[in-house]
């Protein structure tokens, strides 16, 4: 259940650097590879000659070559040449549009006709030398939009991340939530608070003492496919919290594009963007390995739920209010995919 | 196929005692944990929050807490509290009948109003202190049924078990078998043979001469759903065989509990008790990890056997003499099958 | 889709000097060994007694013994006797018509009434001390007719086999082919071209220069069920090519049986066959380790198209001039598999 005339993050730019990568993107098999002037492309995955694998072949002058028999692939789909034939009448394969922005490959599966780059997400951060970003990639045996549960209802922080960003006020905060056209805004604000762990290292990196209450700040931020941008930060105590002066807080914002490979499993991007100390790039690794481990715990919990839905599909699930980012993020999705069924004018 | 109204082995002690176990049995998966004062707990492995795995999560003051979002269970199945909610609406989950007796966990899959704790199969040894019992764990990808074949016909050991317990004269000598009500007995008596390495080490190990022949005896015992208690032994030709004076004989009893996993998987607890020598706990290592190796050896036999099966559904197996034992317990289980499917008063 | 009245190659008599081979054939589990006399047999691997899988049994003066409870298995498929059992009504297992031949051991998973030892490809080379042979086998997971399409259109060793046998000529060079009954050759002639390294490795272990011009030949002959020989060799240019003086050339037959697993994995039995310094081991083992290296490359290929054509089922492929080897050879693959189908008289 995924909506299809939308973007996806398909892959990052250094995945396709030295050669073709094959990658399933709802449920299509796809090859993004740079083509002429280093322009990315994205084709099915399909030699129309024998149907092998186009991403196991060579780009040579900014074609796709297949690596069986030698087939030349435009990247229109088109067949531009081979050895010895007329290809002509070749059938084309599917094109997919494509398009590399703000340090991402990302891909329409559906429709080329409605795919308009200017709706791609905006990462205001990517293209601002005062940001740092750095992230990775997890494949994850679950439905996307468990991940979308997860990431919406930051609770689950003070069961799953014991030893790094969780801490029981969490718990004990409510969260607010509220749905602005398609994007979906969930919000914790906990305050005189001790910090934990994560946050009493990039206290001390950034020069600020770790050992004082602080005020402590979520914002989650849903919009569609399914990006979530989550503002996290601390600052000290009675300073401000979320609006305090720079020189009182440390902030960033946790990027998650999770994209559906079939209907149980999906490629997730993490990473953190962040404004301070841009250029410490100790400090960038130090953050990302971090991230990667808190991140890692979830794998496990979303794979054991996702073999547990699958046991029993029958089976409701609970809605509580901790639950409303998800649930309105779903219905966002419901409708989108609704939207798609009607016969498409081509 | 297997009855589920009926006490099978889930676990041992220890596999609980420092967090949950999540295991399935019989088709169900469930959670297994010690509750309060120690007492042990059987639950659907399934948060009703949203379908999180709870064997994931930890025990806090004798209830179970979800790892992904806190939920508190109680040993019921009923919502005990969850962080910021009210539970009281809260569908329970299923709880499942379960006891600690006998040195193991014992569970009810089917209808908790029919469990009844004294139709646990009674281990006299267990309590004993003139008895030392050691045992094991394996998982096999098999019908449990195949091993209670298995174990109900030891002919296989001359075959299988070729360089410890098997020797010619199994074969050639023939067994009987009896049911009496819901118990299957098969025995077997071998007079004057030469005893084959396990024996010859176990007399040995208490004291007896190992190069002269004995009698040698197999007792098989299944009762259902599927225990299969075998009482094993040696002792010096012509002194009495199995009713032989203590002093002239080796003997044991192999303890079999084979509780289904699924409909073609099984969980094999398998051990030995004896009452010689209880206290040398040497002794208790060697025949375990003695054991250990020989009943691995099936492991191998069973699980082809089952690609066999499985894949020629249609094929008609032959029903011999030395089949008995394990033909006479499996219509014991088909009756037990069928009296499970009229409707049950709740 | 594979005709089963024909003979496949089954094994290699290395593998069945030891101890029963269990391997599926055609859908067809069988089990193979070494009988009376040496003689090779071939059954159902499945015991008749409770479905055992007879290859994890033993050989016992030249009859099969189950490994499970000591059945003794005749190569006709009977049960010849059992311990403490009367074995007359005992259902027979198949026999598979079996033959020892050319180094190889070939069987028949069809009707047995019409299987002729005499229809065994001949293979005029491996009696003769003149030529050496060596090989290897490879598990595909590919349905065998991919193969059969590999194997008859050599344009792939540009792009699969760039670093050995791999040339741009090969492509550039058109290829004829022709169906003679039931045989299929294609052939691909290419005059003065520089000898890849393959050949040039060749060429020096024959004292021929290696970095002169040479004609280079592939003639591809396929025999059903799925036997193709492809004679290989370069001669210096201008000598002859394929006909010239053996002082000048160096050649070889590449030998490939492809034997059916299942309609999506096969066997693949490769090897090289050469009369020159037929006694050479040392120049033996190099070939064959060459050859496995290079034969390595072909199963990535071929499993991910086999993945693509699975997950697209119903895609048409393009049957080009190239491709007239594979194609000529499913045609008469077809017409085998269409004449078994009506009623036979058995």
């Amino acid at each position: 259940m995924f909506p299809k005339n939308t973007w996806y993050v398909a892959c990052t730019p250094t995945e396709i650097d030295d050669k073709p990568l094959g990658r399933q993107i709802c449920g299509e098999k796809i090859v993004f590879y740079r083509g002429a002037d280093e322009k990315v492309a994205a084709l099915e995955d399909f030699c129309p000659h024998r149907g092998a694998q186009l991403s196991l072949g060579q780009v040579c002058e900014g074609k796709l070559v297949c690596g069986y028999h030698g087939l030349v692939m435009g990247c229109d789909g088109k067949t531009v040449s081979m050895p010895g034939q007329r290809v002509q009448g070749f059938p084309a394969i599917r094109s997919y549009p494509v398009v590399e922005r703000h340090g991402f490959i990302w891909v329409w599966p559906g429709d080329p006709a409605l795919a308009d780059a200017d709706r791609i997400h905006r990462l205001e951060w990517a293209d601002n030398p005062d940001w740092a970003y750095a992230g990775g990639l997890y494949h994850i045996a679950c439905d996307y939009r468990l991940m979308i549960d997860n990431l919406m209802d930051l609770t689950h922080e003070t069961y799953v991340h014991t030893t790094s960003i969780g801490q029981k006020e969490i718990d004990q905060t409510p969260v607010t939530t509220r749905t602005e056209g398609d994007t979906v805004v969930t919000s914790r604000f906990m305050e005189n608070v001790m910090p934990p762990p994560f946050w009493r290292a990039n206290l001390r990196g950034n020069n600020l003492a770790d050992d004082v209450p602080v005020d402590r700040w979520q914002v989650c931020r849903f919009s569609p496919p399914s990006h979530i941008m989550i503002e996290v930060g601390v600052a000290h105590a009675g300073k401000g919290g979320y609006g305090a002066d720079p020189k009182h807080k440390v902030h960033a914002v946790v990027v998650d594009f999770l994209t559906p490979e079939t209907e149980t499993s999906m490629w997730y991007f993490w990473g953190m963007a962040r404004n301070l100390n841009p250029r410490d790039r100790a400090l960038t690794a130090q953050i990302r390995d971090g991230q990667a481990k808190v991140f890692a715990e979830d794998t496990a919990v979303l794979e054991a739920q996702q073999r547990n839905l699958s046991q029993y599909p029958q089976r409701k699930l609970l809605m509580l209010n901790v639950d409303a980012g998800g649930v309105q993020s779903r219905r966002i999705l419901g409708r989108l995919v609704a939207q798609e069924q009607p016969p498409r004018v081509s």
